[in-house]
């Protein structure tokens, strides 16, 4: 399964791309998609959506997710990230994935082990659990532990049904 | 020329198509944009994605303009409609539109005269400056009005930029 995991941000988004084989995780690709913050804010979106579009393409993951980024202290920023997330939220969408979103709490707790982690404890995790992965930035960082999240709470759901199957079918018999 | 004008929303979006043609305005159409809010985040964004492109391809206007909505009370809600906003920005630029933004009191003093209006003093005045329209609702007669206010400060920008280049030949001359 390959998943692609998106650190929304309407200056700069960051994407990650993992394959996972049962419990074994590797580093496909990350990197960052840029808009110019002196251009109009429709071509700063068309531009995101262009770039996540090349790398949806590039890289034909099976599933997505997006961080569910709380809300900043300001409603402009807000609003801003809001229209950058619509946008990461849209293309994985267009490319009939399902698009799974977590919490940064959820992200960090399941690849650091506590949901309170710095940038620094992210990117140094991520390195540790993807050996030989050459980050792009912080934000590709974020994203290629959104990618391992949504792996790790995947394949829970994943037990989960096929032990509840089991249990119905052993109910069946 | 053709304007598209457009009131954001995750839950209704609405727009609206006029004519310009010179100072007079001729209503084309106008409607809203629904999503499922039963439906995951993901596939909502690319409900309305479809639906947006669908009127841009069906009415082919030459200008987009989209609101600028001021941001809610709570994060939460300025999120969803900053992805709603997100969509309603992307669809005219990926039709290689320019895209305006005016704020909703902007809105209202263009239309109606003054900048706290309500929604009922803002659909009455679309419906006298476009007579014979029918409006599918509140968010789409908002949408007309935004078309109305692009129309009216594209003109005038236009205007300014005639004046401009007459005294510049004038200079010249």
């Amino acid at each position: 399964m390959r998943v692609l995991g998106i650190d929304p941000g309407l200056r700069s988004l960051g994407w990650g791309v993992i394959d996972v084989t049962g419990v074994r995780l590797s580093h496909v690709a990350n990197g960052v998609c840029t808009s110019d913050a002196k251009a109009e804010l429709a071509e700063r979106l068309l531009s995101l959506h262009s770039q996540l579009t090349r790398v949806l393409k590039q890289y034909a993951p099976d599933t997505a997710a997006v961080e569910q980024t709380f809300v900043n202290k300001d409603g402009a920023g807000t609003l801003k990230l809001g229209q950058a997330r619509g946008i990461a939220m849209l293309v994985p969408a267009q490319a009939g994935l399902p698009v799974g979103e977590y919490s940064p709490n959820k992200v960090k707790k399941t690849v650091v082990g506590v949901g309170h982690a710095d940038k620094g404890q992210v990117a140094h995790m991520v390195s540790m659990l993807l050996p030989g992965c050459v980050l792009a930035g912080p934000d590709a960082a974020d994203a290629l532990a959104i990618a391992i999240c949504h792996a790790h709470h995947a394949q829970s759901a994943n037990h989960l049904e096929k032990a509840v199957k089991r249990a119905e079918r052993q109910g069946a018999a």
